[in-house]
């Protein structure tokens, strides 16, 4: 627990903007079901009347960054075409679409006559975004956030500063227009608020990183507020001895190269040995042909592969063409090595022996176990929930790929009619439980 | 983020026996249902077997803490009856009765021809439990954890080292007896250990405090593991202008005196204006027949209290016959108040105006919000859950009373027949996501 960097302690006017959103959350959380997707067409209606002027604005930060010569993955990732916008504002007619998660009853119980209790999912209430770069993050989020009730504060990269206010002014305008307080979405827009963001659990219920690993991993050390995403996504796919070679070897290609700088990209393949020379004979040309770098234990090594891993092998994300190999000797060996290493995203094994699928599934406690097909599956969209909010690697929920469900919490209701537990003491009322 | 006292790290012998509750947690969360109630019967057998140990060394226990001069209610909750002991039996035998949480399937759908996503109950893996004295809560937690699949890190008061000793060695006989790795519920003993726990973040997915709210404020502010609970319980009670007076007195009476000491009494009571002459004038005499020594605001001094409240009184837990009375022009004002001084935990509103009570109850952000009843409900038994793990103030779930289903997550399992991403980049694969 060891603070690297002091966070600072927020300033009145960081307090006061948080205490009009939490208000405004309020109001929010109220809004009846209509009302919130009236609210999300409204916003991309203005982001659609507003395209110049959020255009220009990312012409003017994309040109402020180049003369400050920032890296060109991050001036890919500011830049905001047309085409970028456009899928931005379908995006959130898309999430206006989706069932409401507010509202839903999860109990409904008579507790005793004239006593009912109701446990109803509400909003969490005032979200907290950090986010680099990327514009976008903005729309997406924000469309996320009213549609389950919620309030939010975005930080943005301050490389964005110019183009995420013009997207926000759009996006408060639609609230506005719809009827909803404007100040349910808040942008901050120098670094230090963005730290103080951190401090303040009073006012933020949830704080959702979008960025690097090591964004992520200081905002999880730094916070008391609970963080919805995860820092490293070190998966792995266990190659058994009764695997399908073919099913083996497609399943393993898709899993590193079809998006390599992906969470759910695999880092490490564990291959048991009696398969691992037939295996590793065809893995090595096909991995070496699609431009991958192959590093193994000193056993894959005596195989075919080049370099040898390193204990920091195990554990590294490469988010890269760059793959690790180990050979074990059992099923046994492989589960071990994933509850050691793995970073509980998402493992796979390929196997035809059910037994041996049931065993690994059981056994390996990451949010995602998958037989015989690739771990690039692990993705709120591809799972049906219709848009992501991020994806989880802590043990409690919501964990794994979190839709709009993770957007909202419970609260129990009850309802009487003067009930007072004395009563049940002496006999005079008595529990019936009973599920209506 | 403070810390007042430095938090040990866990040393070699610790390690070592977190390690093997975490492995026996492994082999737990893969017993079947029926194992898991044969393990409770026979844990509950064993018990009764070695009563007279357990008594004796409860003796041996209690003559030690009053040779120390402890405190006489350090001593009452030491203390272990037969009767008491026979109680903590039953429990366990009960806990088996209740629902299985585990392997419970929450979706399960078709994302794909052959592949299909299926999200499951899973036991959260080893809990970790640090309590004072009270050596039944050994026996509760102990059934809790297994009956939902989990290994289990005890650590309770030093004085009670004895007694939680013949209790442990008894649950590990009837695990042992069942079949179950007996090294799934392990007591550990020293101060020096218990502290080191919260350091355990690798083994522990779960803090479960059971004591004073000093101890589970340390604990909170201690460590990355998740923690089950809450500190303060500071409920509130609003007597609204359209109360029925008869109503507002019952609830009133039973929601502070029904047994003070607990986390759902209130400590504050918030008086419509309007009724305030007239529901004081009744209240004061009653509550001064039963004790409670009143604290207010100015304007409830004007209408006949004798002690004048102080900011400090609002953010109280008397836990005690005490209860401090705000008199408030309206609804959000009372509405105001409970944001700004509640914990979180239940707060109630008594009134006639079902839409006041709709307003009071969606805009508190509590956990248990009330509606003409004490709120004395706001318990695990008392809402159905046949038993409690705590009740949790934070808003995130699991919130409010929390049963079994609180010491459970979930998994996402997919299963396919080689299915890769790739083929459905170019139409070789289409998703169909499908609710089997």
């Amino acid at each position: 627990m060891a603070n690297t960097f002091e966070v600072p302690q927020p300033g009145n006017e960081l307090l006061k903007k948080a205490d009009q959103v939490r208000f405004a959350s309020i109001k929010v959380s109220q809004t009846e079901n209509h009302i919130r997707i009236k609210a999300l067409n409204f916003m991309a209606d203005y982001l659609e009347k507003n395209t110049k002027e959020i255009l220009d604005a990312n012409n003017e930060d994309y040109k402020n960054a180049e003369r400050k010569g920032i890296s060109n993955a991050l001036l890919f990732r500011l830049k905001l075409s047309k085409e970028k916008l456009n899928l931005g504002i379908e995006g959130i007619r898309k999430v206006g679409e989706l069932a409401d998660p507010v509202n839903q009853i999860q109990i409904k119980r008579e507790l005793s006559k004239g006593l009912v209790l109701e446990r109803k999912t509400v909003p969490i209430g005032v979200l907290g975004v950090i986010f680099e770069s990327r514009p976008d993050a903005v729309m997406q989020i924000s469309a996320l956030a009213i549609r389950s009730g919620n309030g939010v504060i975005l930080k943005g990269g301050s490389e964005a500063n110019l183009t995420n206010t013009a997207i926000v002014n759009a996006l408060q305008e639609g609230l506005f227009e719809s009827g909803i307080d404007k100040n349910a979405i808040c942008l901050l827009k120098s670094r230090k608020d963005s730290m103080s963001m951190l401090n303040l659990e009073n006012y933020i219920n949830l704080i959702i990183p979008r960025g690097s690993n090591e964004l992520v991993k200081f905002i999880q050390e730094n916070t008391r507020i609970p963080v919805l995403g995860h820092a490293d996504g070190i998966c792995h796919l266990f190659i058994d001895n009764e695997a399908n070679l073919e099913v083996a070897l497609s399943v393993a290609l898709d899993s590193k190269i079809q998006y390599p700088a992906a969470c759910n990209a695999i880092e490490t393949l564990l291959v048991h040995k009696e398969i691992a020379p037939v295996f590793l004979e065809k893995a090595i040309p096909l991995f070496n042909s699609n431009k991958v770098k192959l590093i193994g234990d000193k056993r894959s090594v005596e195989l075919g592969l080049k370099y040898e891993a390193t204990l920091e092998d195990w554990q590294t994300e490469y988010l890269d063409l760059i793959l690790s190999i180990k050979i074990v000797d059992d099923l046994d060996e492989a589960i071990t090595h994933i509850r050691k290493f793995s970073s509980k995203h998402t493992d796979g094994i390929i196997t035809e022996n059910l037994s041996a699928a049931n065993k690994f599934m059981n056994e390996v406690d990451s949010a995602g176990v998958f037989h015989n097909c690739s771990t690039r599956f692990a993705d709120g969209f591809r799972y049906g929930f219709g848009a992501e909010v991020g994806i989880s690697t802590q043990t409690l929920p919501p964990r794994g790929p979190v839709g709009l469900e993770g957007l909202v919490t419970y609260k129990y209701f009850l309802k009487g009619n003067g009930n007072i537990v004395k009563d049940f003491s002496y006999g005079k009322a008595i529990y019936t439980h009973k599920d209506l």
